[in-house]
Parts: structure tokens; C-alpha cells; sequence
């Protein structure tokens, strides 16, 4: 039999999603999984996401941990760090423990989560290729369970950035093997992302996410958000937090 | 300035759509826009949406209308007509009321009428074009309010054959004029129309509505729901019911 392969374009559709026991994978390319896939490549230990600001600054206090993340698209008072990818540089952030929120991303995590997958990762176009693989080769010759992929959204609408990365990520899935059966939520991203080609940042700053940086004057981030298979690291959820997986995960 | 044109992918995504005083538009493909849009076409003089089939009844009841629709795909228990398209013959149902109750349909129908649009209009392949002048008229030429589509969706996710409908419904719009702002939700949509092109019935026939169909034996209404613009009749909101707009709509 055939395992599902799902995208929700809204974190909404979960509630109706199928996927208890499967693996699913968050996706807000603009901007918070491509920093966070960015701060696990630059050594941070674990990023610890927060919905809420003062639910952030607790844990962070609680733990020694940075604050990053953003509101409105920039760092509320006292944050060490915004959500731009650039800032999670090796000299700021190895060897740390990150407490992150965003508006719309974190919130996807805590939703796909409270669907009770076996796993969570997190992909953007900087990993797209490493997820692919790891969830291929946590999933693909099983054949049971389900993949879901689940796009953030933006304030509660289609983000069509994350349906971008959603679609190119069925696609590198289906490379592997013909043993998925696709969703109308995963066949459409496919769609889209076939009509759209390649992530750039050009195409990025057209769509909603993009022209929002852009009026904050943040557009220079959308260059990294779409940077394609740069990274190897796979953030995995493990005991509260986001590790770094991929390259070695069947050892972590 | 602009006006918005806006796809809901979902109607879970209404709550945070902007169109107070608009033009909304439902789309649900397989079956009842379609259905709706032929009924009417084949002169029922209206057609009362109720979203719960106890609520059907009684309002059936109480007008000496004929009760249409489906659960699981099928009419409950003493319904007069199912949800297929070419059970709305003008024989059956010229010069009668119908309360119409469907799975998604209807649910979609309340929810595009809470957000208070100005006028709501049903859309399928069907009067697709009429649809698009018929908004157009309204609605191009003054440049404000904005545009809504909302796509049913299948239980809660993402239908296919809604987001294919409404992306070739914000296509035909675009040959009007340039003047409309996308959303991503409305340039997802037109993505994934030029992608899939122009309507057929094995298309449909792939997509999660088809294939529920298929089961039921019901995948001949699917010729009827791919095709395309050979009616004029376009639904609309007028008093409690759904009743025939397009040609002499301005006299309506």
C-alpha cells in the first residue's frame, strides 16, 4: 500500500490532517525555519521554540538561553538576535541554547506537534535536499505511517513562499520512488512549484511574506531564504527542542 | 489604488480575510456550485443553502420546497434529489424552491455570507466566464472593496478541484483589466490553473472530490462538472436564497 503524501497549506487543516504516527515536517521559508536551519548549521546546541513573547523570555531566562525571533518582522525589546538568517552566525551563536519565536512559524510547530507525529523537521530551501533524504530514509521503504508537510501560512492565510518549498519538497520526495500517494494539498504545491521553477529571491519579494520584508527594509534576508541545498543540517524535534540532524542523525 | 483580489483556499481562512463589502465568490466544483448553477439554469426560482440536513428538512417543510443534496455523497433519507448536476433537469425543478444541503458546500456558502460581503455569487467551470463579467461589472471600475474567491475545500482541507476553479476564475478577471493587487492565495491559484489548463472530467477524475466519486459510482457527474462555460446563469444572494443573476442581472 501506498503511504500518504500530505501538504497542509494552513497549520488550520490539521485538525483534519492524518498523520498520527507519521513523520511531518514544518515549513516557513520566510523567515523562521530557514534561521533556525541556519543557527543549527552555525553550532547553536538546540533552539527551544516559544509561541508567545513572555512564554520566550521565561525559557530563555529559565535557561540562559538567547532570545531570537521577531514581532511584526523585528526583534521585540531585549532580544539578543531578530529572525534574519544572516545574524546566526558561528561567532554569536555555537555552542548556545536559542529560545525562538516567530508570528507565524512557531506557532505551526507547537500544531503540527500537537498532532502527535513520530517525527518533526523543519525545512526550508537551504536544507530541501537533506530532508528529503531524511525523511526518505526514515519513512520511504516502510510504506506506512504518512509524510505531512505543514506550511505556516501568514497570520492565518496561504503563504505562497511556503507552498513554494512545500511543492519542491514533494517533488524531491517523489525522485526517490513512485511510493506515495499524494494528497490534493501536496498535488497542488507540486503544481505550483513546477510553475514557479527554482526559488529566488526575486520571486520571494513578489509574494506577500517578501513585499512585508521588503517595507521593513529586511529584503536582503530573502537572498538567504533562497539559498537551495546549501545546508545539510535537518532540525528534528528531540525532548523540547530542535537539534540538528541530517548528516549523522542515524547516530544522534 | 488597486483593488484585492483575494483566493480563500479554505473557508477556515475567512476569519482573517479582509473583504467587508466586497464581491465573494464560493467554488465547490464537485459538487454544489455546480449543482446550484444548473438547478437555476434550468429555471428553479431559488435555492435555500442549509448546512445541516434537520435544518433542510424543516425549511423544506415549511416552504413546500423540494429537498436536495447529500451526505457521504448520497441524499439522506426522503430527499427528492441527490447532488448530482444532471438530476436538475427542467422537467423536475423549473418554477420550484430547492433547500440545498452539502457536505462542504453550504458550510462554505454561511461562512463567505458572515464575513458581510457585499454580494455573494456561486462560481463553477460552468458559468465561469459569467461569472467573471458579472463581478467584473460590479465591481471593476470602481477599484475598491476587493475580491474575494472562496474555495469549499473536502472536510476541513484543501480540494483540488476548488483551487483549479477559482484560479481560472482569477485569470479571466486579469483579462478584464490589470487593476487588481493578488493575493498569494490568488496567485497560488492562478499558478496551479496554468499548470493544470483547461478543465476536464479525468482530471477531476484524479483529485480527492473525483475519486470519492468514483466509489459511489457517480463518476459520470464529473463530464458535468468540467464543463465549461455553457451556461449564463450566475447565483446570487438575494434574500435568504440563491437566485439566477447574470443575463438581465441588472434588472433583477
Amino acid at each position: 500500500m501506498n503511504s500518504t503524501l500530505d501538504v497542509a497549506w494552513l497549520p488550520a487543516e490539521l485538525a483534519k490532517a492524518e498523520v498520527r504516527g507519521g513523520s511531518a515536517i514544518v515549513v516557513d521559508v520566510v523567515r523562521a525555519t530557514t534561521s533556525i536551519t541556519t543557527a543549527l548549521a552555525s553550532g547553536a546546541r538546540r533552539v527551544v521554540p516559544a509561541v508567545r513573547v513572555d512564554e520566550a523570555r521565561e525559557v530563555a531566562a529559565a535557561n540562559g538561553a538567547w532570545l531570537c525571533g521577531e514581532r511584526g518582522g523585528v526583534p521585540p525589546d531585549g532580544f539578543d538576535l531578530g529572525n534574519s538568517p544572516s545574524g546566526f552566525t558561528k561567532e554569536r551563536i555555537a555552542g548556545r541554547t536559542l529560545v525562538f519565536t516567530s508570528t507565524n512559524g512557531t506557532a505551526a510547530m507547537r500544531s503540527a506537534l500537537a498532532v502527535g507525529p513520530r517525527t518533526l523537521r523543519l525545512a526550508c530551501f537551504r536544507n530541501l535536499g537533506s530532508v528529503a533524504e531524511a525523511v526518505w530514509s526514515e519513512h520511504g521503504s516502510e510504506g506506512n505511517g504518512g509524510v505531512l508537510v505543514v506550511c505556516s501560512g501568514r497570520k492565518g492565510r496561504v503563504s505562497m513562499d511556503d507552498g513554494w518549498c512545500a511543492g519542491h519538497l514533494v517533488r524531491r520526495l517523489l525522485h526517490f520512488g513512485p511510493g506515495f500517494e499524494l494528497s490534493d494539498g501536496a498535488a497542488a504545491a507540486r503544481e505550483l512549484a513546477v510553475g514557479l521553477g527554482a526559488p529566488t529571491a526575486a520571486g520571494l519579494a513578489r509574494m506577500a511574506a517578501g513585499r512585508a520584508l521588503g517595507k521593513l527594509g529586511l529584503a536582503e534576508d530573502l537572498a538567504d531564504c533562497a539559498r537551495t541545498d546549501d545546508l545539510r543540517v535537518v532540525p528534528i524535534w528531540r525532548d523540547g527542542a530542535f537539534v540538528s540532524g541530517g548528516e549523522g542523525e542515524e547516530n544522534g
